[in-house]
């Protein structure tokens, strides 16, 4: 089972390349439903045999004023109405951080912000699916960089409108992932699965994530972790990168589609 | 109580400036005491009325060879010779990461390294000064990537020759950042604290540095810290730039200078 996203397609070119390809379900951002519009593009999606994974993404919910921490959740009801037109059972929130703020204080507002609308995501039977992001994105993009930071802040919230996306690429390095990956499962938290790999060097704070296997992450182990914890959903691909992204588009879904069997192979 | 490291300057060439700028002592990176040799590296800078306050860096322990894990052991061994000759009172270590390891694999060649070389540097009144580095630097750099890690490592070795380095780039993001100061103090393993900044944006992994205040770190709030663990020693300013190494490096130090000032006044 698997998703991917490649960006410079659109998602009328994608769909059909994806069923071709073996590719079983795709996560939407927000950009590439707007050609069709969610409704539509759900429907083009299953059309294709594949199954709408999540939309991407909504979040940023930490602000130095409350017009714009107001703004934040109004847009994420829209992303919710939209998830929902979409057909995505979640959407997952990359959470936000406000260089301005403390770390403590953008936590606080993240909570508040998920607390604000979990009523409306569930009447819409969307999933607020929290995913941790890398430490070194702690300036603007997320103050939640562990799982276990996840973990706590989805059993405080505790409802099952809310669950973790697990990313290898955020959390590899994280000594306790194991540990956290079990304490997910358990909570029934862990909702979505993205792999990729960490180009060594890495050469961009961004879009220079490996396809598996090039890099240094030892896929093969979290993996493993993986499958012990009873997660059963998708291994989504996810490869934001500069370099593949300029490439033959078809030659670079040849390329995922090898790495992500010698992945299952491993 | 600051130091600083401009690397674009020789050491002949840095100590005045350090002098005639208020710095009260100096961190000594290996090719910078290539020059004088570490001999008279040290008394250059005392005759300065300059602090050596460590030498940097050994590590890099990991190594999936024994022939290489060997030469490490050798290197270490080399290097605490030269801080022992410069007059160092630590070693500063930045512990590897062998990109072909798992982590936890590296992480037992880092902790047996550091025990095979402990009483050596005992012998040599050279402290061996773990500094976790970010996460993102765990590929190849240091699998040692939080404070928590480096003091259960510290610990665990229990010996007064051996302690911590915290690096507010390294660890800024870290939710458990606070708690774990006072920990390292209070085990007597708090040793050396550099300081700098996180810019917004960040364009490069390594070399993108800012000055205290140019960038997103609550400085103010982890000085605070530090201060009420107890930790008397340096502030070290260490900032790695390519766009300031570029500058006149007269300039870059009166930057720093004001940047230091402004920190203690904040």
């Amino acid at each position: 089972m698997h998703t991917i996203t490649t960006k410079p397609w659109k998602l009328t070119q994608a769909v059909e390349h994806y069923a071709e390809s073996g590719v079983r379900g795709v996560s939407v951002w927000q950009d590439s439903a707007q050609e069709l519009g969610p409704l539509k593009s759900g429907d083009l999606i299953r059309e294709n045999n594949l199954e709408v994974v999540s939309y991407v993404r909504g979040g940023f919910f930490p602000h130095s004023s409350k017009a714009k921490r107001d703004k934040a959740i109004h847009d994420n009801k829209k992303m919710i109405d939209e998830a929902a037109e979409l057909g995505a059972p979640m959407l997952v929130l990359v959470c936000g951080a406000e260089p301005n703020l403390d770390l403590e204080e953008s936590r606080k507002q993240i909570q508040g912000g998920i607390e604000d609308i979990v009523h409306y995501a569930a009447e819409n039977k969307v999933q607020l699916t929290i995913e941790p992001l890398h430490p070194m994105y702690a300036d603007t993009r997320s103050a939640i960089n562990t799982l276990r930071q996840a973990n706590v802040m989805a059993e405080a919230i505790a409802s099952e409108w809310v669950g973790v996306a697990v990313d290898v690429y955020h959390l590899w390095w994280d000594p306790d992932l194991e540990k956290e990956i079990y304490r997910c499962q358990e909570h029934g938290n862990f909702s979505a699965f993205h792999i990729c790999d960490w180009n060594v060097p890495t050469t961009d704070l961004l879009l220079d994530r490996g396809l598996m296997g090039e890099g240094c992450i030892k896929l093969d182990q979290i993996k493993k972790w993986v499958i012990k914890s009873g997660f059963e959903g998708f291994h989504e691909v996810e490869i934001f990168s500069e370099k593949f992204w300029k490439q033959d588009q078809k030659k670079f879904m040849d390329k995922i589609v090898k790495s992500y069997s010698d992945y299952w192979r491993s």
